[in-house]
């Protein structure tokens, strides 16, 4: 069968989200750019893939998939094994955990960190705009309440669900990558269980390989 | 073992999220009332129980959880059946579709939907402020855009995930019920595929059970 596709910027970090899965799995894989130069994740075929007109896409054979946090799960469904399962569905209160873990990336982690890395290393890079630092301001206070809540929940296990690295962990990668291509990055040094955790995952292999690629645009 | 206790006013959308999961399993459960007006939500035992002083908590025996689609999952995946599995992790297919549109409810619906929820229904309620135009007319644009994606996809499948009722159908029974109590309510006749599903959601004796609690907040 061919491999499967990954439709966007590979620099992007909701494609990254989707890569960093691919990599730990160890399946193969091709990128298709989309170029938002020329609009084209609003193009007829992209629609077709995306109907927001937004990126990453996915397609596994007859299979389209969209939204990263979806297609990293597919991924990691399909390619477990005994040895390595990033997503334990089959452990009730594991799969509580790594959900709890995941939902808490996306509506608190991402909210507060995602205006840093948009000001200080998207905006500045794509569109030559440079950072609003009322809005810089204001996410890194937020992010620091929330960082404290990461201290005390890494101070108690060695991964956000628990003593295993899972999907929770991963999908915190891109924008915590970019984060620390930025000025505010030494803040991670108020909370050493958080440093300690960020320290772990930046030394798997998928996360060095994928972040390579990420810091040219850093 | 002592029943499932759910923390937080039953009111609540994100509550209703995870009582519409008790319901359709047919799950024992406890609501334990959250006072935001004496800011029971930011005390020490209940931030015991939701670190970011939010609502719902969740507690099943030893295990405590937050994050109110973290919670429903859990809560369907302990008590499915072969007749009633509203969360097919063992379909690879079935669970990733399941899982792109809970991800759409989560990131494309909600923001979309929320805002004229809380000016329309919620800030009157709570706190006697008025509806703020601007955001509602605003929120109906973007709102009208994401229902249009769902009217292509509901004409192709009765449900959001393919032709059987998941979460992710579920997930999105709170806004839209606060939402139909409006005078936005009619926006839905605009799309006939999208008016008939959510008929079909609320003809069910969960949404039904619930419903008629919540209305008396609306």
């Amino acid at each position: 069968m061919a491999p499967a596709k990954v439709f966007g910027p590979a620099m992007s970090t909701n494609v990254a989200r989707v890569l960093v899965c691919l990599e730990e799995v160890g399946a193969e894989y091709e990128i298709v750019n989309i170029d938002f130069g020329t609009m084209e994740h609003k193009s007829p075929d992209h629609l077709k893939r995306n109907p927001f007109g937004q990126i990453p896409a996915f397609q596994d054979g007859d299979l389209y998939l969209f939204e990263s946090r979806a297609i990293g799960k597919y991924i990691l469904r399909k390619y477990k094994t005994t040895n390595n399962d990033l997503l334990p569905e089959g452990n009730l209160q594991e799969a509580a955990m790594v959900d709890v873990w995941t939902e808490v990336e996306a509506h608190q982690y991402n909210p507060a960190i995602s205006p840093i890395v948009y000001e200080c290393v998207i905006n500045p890079a794509m569109r030559g705009i440079p950072p609003n630092q009322k809005i810089v301001d204001e996410s890194v206070e937020k992010l620091k309440k929330v960082l404290e809540v990461y201290e005390s929940r890494l101070s108690k296990s060695a991964y956000l669900a628990g003593d295993f690295v899972s999907f929770a962990d991963l999908s915190h990668f891109p924008y915590t990558f970019y984060f620390m291509t930025t000025p505010y990055a030494k803040l991670f040094e108020s909370y050493p269980h958080v440093k300690a955790w960020w320290d772990r995952l930046a030394a798997r292999p998928s996360v060095k390989k994928l972040a390579a690629n990420m810091a040219a645009r850093a």
